[in-house]
């Protein structure tokens, strides 16, 4: 038995939580307005706040006339809609990402954290992903596609129709006669999309009508294999330490290669640093697996770097030069900014001491540090013995109160001295 | 920087280990004449024992010209060929998979554990494959395709170009003059697979160049996510209690929705039952978090079932209905056949005891058994206790001596009797 469009809006519409509002991303096109259509009654018996929001890209002479639709589409079924307009612009990336980014942009305007949005994205959008991301030659994350479900900025991102077929949704627009605004695009086949669509799935699906769907279910059953390979990289996580930015190297050297690769391309995406392309991912591995503890080995890609340092895999964004002879003054209690980010800790002085004097630098070299119990000890050692990795050691704020080092931010405070976050 | 054919081939015959034989699968065909006429010169060098296997499907009037081609080409490399004819008789299933059926029977006929066979299959095959697969809506092994290593009854078979494109082998056969039959049946696009080749693959081709390759790369992700998947199940396996047929309810229970489903699919993997249907395996789990424990609900799908049992799940193949009036005398020692299987077990007397004239048969109700120290018990009673689920109590065989039950087999025997492995 297979759910109506009534049904899968409803079902949706009766895990809604009170005073949020579910908005409808209203492009004109037919599987929008449809959704609109559907779900607008639907709403209003269940009492939710149902809107629409319509993003004018304004790439195309047809935008008005979209706009157009979209009014008297929101009219007609009484639903408050939104108009964003929004700019366009493809520096560095395709013209369908650059839309695809300035349309989350607007959404981020409008809605606010505990709303939902829906897309009418169906089952042959799902397609058309997967068949993209295997052109690609991409891995399970890739080929699952769209979920139905995805928190976006305390949004929640939903795609109720994500398992049915265009020509269903086609057909019951036509049935319930749903006035929706052809994309002139669509048939210009130098777009991927629109090539796959009229010129790889059409032959599929005449021989296969339920191509789509069938595509649409293999993404399902991806994103749960991604999902389920998050869980046994978050078991390996939390042998190799528990800390996504510095794995122990012997949880790393007892896994399979696979195993291993699977644990820092997870590591990398909790700590929201990109991906290395496949074959310096290969090469970090046999870094790893080969190269003496300490020996220091540095691999870099685009916007990250692995490092090995006393028996841990370091994962971090490529560190940014600093200019040794930076120097602020401090009040030991406001956040401390430095070119590198901000600090936020409080500082406390021995009684005696008025601190309004602070002043903090890097350090030179041959800087020592009093501590309680200890006496006077250099600094140097003092990192060494703290843990703390050389490419860090340059950039800790030392505070000095006169001509004394009185704390090293984050590691040590001279006797009498207090740190606090 | 690309591996040239020759690479992929000798680094495959690199890993040989003498006194084995690499068979080369030769249809005739462009690919594995190619494949052949490469590795035959290399093997030489090498001193590996190549040959090749020709099997005569019959299915079509070119077979016997296909059967001469690999005749000629064998000679002209002056390496030994097999010719295996096979009778390919499609009951119940299509033709392409009765055929690789009688294919693979003619292999294990000629074919020795340890040895190595050699498929030719490319990138646009493993394409198809994957293309195939999502058109079934398959999960992730079925995504998954050919793999290029997979053990086989002992038997390697290796498929050392399923990265290169189907166009390259093309080029490189006649560049080098090698003769090959065309298979008259490409064509017929009433073949899934050529429909595929023809129709949808082609016109891919002709906008991204490096589909195919592209795809092959996607199966070979799946195929590591696969093995990976299989990982975390073994994981899950262990903390259920290491029994495939016999899974703890509260590890299940304690996990994910779809992590439980990956269990139950490796378990019945590890156990050799056929999955259930999608909808049955989620029907079983809602059974797993929803009955009482000990209500023992039973799921049943073509070839296995479910039982819920003292706080476990038991999977297995369905119970053959018996007959329990089943008698057979035995010796004691002897394995002891019954209609459902054999036992393999030795029970000793007591030392007064002949042995000559044991029968055995099946539980009718009422027996007991006299244990040491613990005089004579309720055999139902001694079940329970021991453990045993209720669908095996009826086909336990008991050991008769006289009138007197002395040995329950795999359970427990009587005093002075006694039951070894």
């Amino acid at each position: 038995m297979r759910p109506s469009l009534e049904d899968l809006i409803d079902n949706a519409l009766a895990r809604h939580v009170s005073g949020r509002v579910v908005w409808v991303a209203l492009s004109g096109g037919l599987d929008s307005s449809l959704l609109l259509s559907v779900a607008a009654p639907l709403a209003r018996q269940r009492g939710v706040d149902l809107r629409a929001i319509h993003v004018n890209h304004d790439l195309q002479a047809a935008a008005s006339d979209f706009e157009r639709r979209c009014r008297e589409l929101c009219d007609s079924l009484a639903v408050s809609l939104v108009v964003a307009p929004v700019t366009v612009s493809p520096a560095g990336q395709g013209i369908e990402a650059a839309a695809r980014d300035a349309r989350y942009q607007a959404f981020s305007r409008h809605l606010s954290a505990g709303d939902r949005l829906w897309l009418a994205q169906h089952a042959d959008d799902q397609a058309e992903t997967l068949l993209l991301a295997t052109l690609r030659g991409s891995g399970v994350r890739g080929l699952a596609g769209m979920p139905v479900v995805r928190q976006w900025r305390g949004i929640a991102v939903e795609r109720p129709w994500l398992g049915l077929a265009r020509s269903e949704l086609a057909r019951e627009a036509a049935r319930r006669g749903v006035a929706w605004c052809e994309d002139p695009t669509n048939a210009e086949v130098r777009f991927d999309r629109n090539y796959l669509r009229h010129r790889v799935l059409a032959p599929l699906r005449q021989r296969w009508p339920g191509a789509a769907e069938a595509l649409a279910r293999s993404a399902g059953y991806l994103q749960e294999a991604d999902e389920l390979l998050g869980e046994l990289a978050e078991i390996d996580l939390a042998e190799a330490g528990g800390d996504p930015g510095r794995l122990r190297l012997s949880t790393l050297r007892g896994l399979t290669s696979s195993r291993r690769r699977l644990l820092i391309r997870h590591a990398l995406k909790r700590l929201g640093l990109p991906m290395p392309p496949a074959a310096r991912l290969v090469e970090l591995e046999r870094q790893l697996t080969t190269a003496a503890a300490d020996r220091l080995p540095l691999l870099v890609w685009a916007g990250g770097e692995g490092r090995l340092w006393r028996d841990h895999l370091y994962l971090l964004a490529p560190q940014s030069p600093i200019d040794l002879s930076w120097q602020a003054t401090w009040d030991g209690i406001s956040p401390l900014g430095t070119p590198w980010g901000h600090y936020r800790c409080v500082l406390q002085p021995p009684r005696a001491v008025a601190t309004t004097s602070l002043r903090v630098g890097l350090r030179q070299g041959g800087e020592r540090l009093c501590l309680a119990g200890r006496g006077r000890r250099d600094l140097k050692r003092l990192l060494q013995e703290a843990g703390i990795p050389p490419w860090q050691r340059d950039r800790l704020p030392l505070v000095w109160c006169g001509d004394e080092l009185v704390a090293v931010l984050g590691v040590a405070s001279a006797q009498g001295w207090c740190q606090t976050r």
